[in-house]
Order: C-alpha cells, then sequence, then structure tokens
C-alpha cells in the first residue's frame, strides 16, 4: 500500500488491496482517509474501446482518481505547466486488475487513455468534484505528439 | 432520473443515465448532489460469482449505494426494523447494464445478493462510511427465510 510519485510531479500511482473471497473477490477502491483522497464530487464509469483513444483532456479543478476492473486501460499524461520540475514530460501507467493500482491525477495535466483489452475496458473514476464541462479542456489527439505505437505492437483505429 | 422508493422505507432504487460515445460508453454512478447521497467514506468493488450468494449483513451504520456494471446482480433486502412501517417486507432488484439503476440502501436492513450471470457480476458500492467490520453484523443464509429459487430457474450452488 506504499504511494509512489511517478514522473510527473503530484501524480500519484497507488497500489490497491484485492481480497479473495470463495463467493467473489473484493477489490479496493478509495477511502477518505486515503492520503491522495482530496474531495468527493462525483463517481463515474468509462469503458474505452480495444485500440480507441480519448483525449487529450485537461481538467483545470478535478482530481481524478482512476481505476480498472475490467480490461486494461493505458494512461498517458502530459504536463505542459509552466511552473512543473517536470514540465514537457510524459509518464503512462497502464492498469488492470494485475496491475491493481490507484492513478491520481490533480487538475492542469493533460490525460489521455487507450484500452488496451479486447472486450470491455472499464474505468472508474472517483472525481474530487461533479461533471462540469466548464472546467475541461480538449485538445486533439495529434496535438501533443506522443508515440502510442512505441508502447505496443498495436496499430491505433 | 426519477428516483421510485420501493417496498422497503428507505430504500431508493433511482435509474442512472448511459451516455453512448463513440470511443467507449459513459455510465453515471453517483454526484455530491445526487438527493441519495449522505456522505463519501469508502468506493470498493465486489464480485459475486454466478449462483453464489453473499448474505445476510446488516450494516448498522453504513448508507451503500451500489450499482451493477458488469454482468447482473440480484439484491434481496429484508426489512426487520421494529418501527418501520414495512417491517417484516422484503424486496427484491436486479441490477445490470440493462436495468442500470442505483439501489441506496440506508443502515439497519439486511442485505444479500446472488450473482446472476455467468462470467463477472460486479458490484460498485460508494459507501458513506469505511469499511468498518463492528458496524455491520452477518447471519447465515438460512437464517433468513427468501426462496431465492422462486425467483429464477437457477440452482444455488
Amino acid at each position: 500500500m506504499t504511494a509512489t510519485t511517478e514522473l510527473v510531479t503530484g501524480v500519484v500511482v497507488t497500489p490497491l488491496k484485492k481480497f479473495d473471497v470463495p463467493a467473489g473477490d473484493v477489490f479496493h477502491g478509495i477511502k477518505r482517509s486515503s492520503p491522495e483522497f482530496v474531495d468527493f464530487g462525483e463517481a463515474y464509469f468509462s469503458t474505452i474501446n480495444h485500440n480507441h483513444v480519448k483525449g487529450w483532456r485537461k481538467h483545470t479543478q478535478m482530481t481524478m482518481n482512476v481505476i480498472v476492473p475490467v480490461g486494461r486501460v493505458k494512461f498517458v499524461i502530459f504536463d505542459d505547466r509552466s511552473d512543473s520540475p517536470t514540465k514537457g514530460q510524459f509518464m503512462s501507467e497502464t492498469l488492470s486488475l494485475i496491475n491493481y493500482n490507484r492513478l491520481t491525477i490533480p487538475p492542469g495535466l493533460w490525460v489521455a487513455f487507450r484500452g488496451e483489452a479486447p472486450g470491455m475496458n472499464l474505468i472508474l473514476n472517483i472525481a474530487s468534484i461533479e461533471h462540469d464541462p466548464a472546467e475541461a479542456i480538449n485538445c486533439d489527439l495529434n496535438d501533443i505528439s506522443y508515440h502510442w505505437q512505441q508502447e505496443t505492437n498495436n496499430e491505433i483505429v
């Protein structure tokens, strides 16, 4: 349960516990007492189809806490914050029940994610604020150059 | 998005919105502003294997908000609260992405649930307090007599 700060300042990858239960397993998400917990605004699910990408999007207010209980999703984060020690850097984290981590993304960072598994890729976001289109900025996938293909042998559809 | 109070006082079944998005759909969970939202303590996943039952369990403090984004889960609630107008009554609600509702269960009620689909049956509980074994009471499935078999043709394993 050690939280590890990754290559982009403020982003935290936290291993989560899984419990084997005979009638069906239990997987942790986030607790109010988790160090990464900021506030509760909304919990919602997103899916991302195999080899499809959603992004880029920057939340200006929302802290995201994302978990992937089904499938496998690669998240890529780009830091263009003018005052950040990691300005200009990318980081990626691929989440699944195998690599069962929570990815905490503070506001101000660009995020894109790709479905890596055939079938359902399911993301739970426990967000610090409710959905508000006015606080999110979108840009085209090509506007921030990231070499998705280098990471896997899959082709982006 | 109309909340409907069901056969057991205090239990609320709320239809949730689903959004078709080309790269992958989005499914609502719960917002801070939802009428049923009490407080945020913890979000966690449980799975329930096909034809297996977990229960009975009564939370004395926790309000549960359960959602089923994968598979199909039948929840059964039994009311033995001495001061309840619905004392002695059962209610059931089967959740899935087809019947995509949020089931809000206040403390003081007995709950059991069964996995209804082959493959994964996944439950998200957005709970008003953190997990605390001291606030939950368990009893054997046979201690509260409910005729599971009458509801489906499946046999309980």
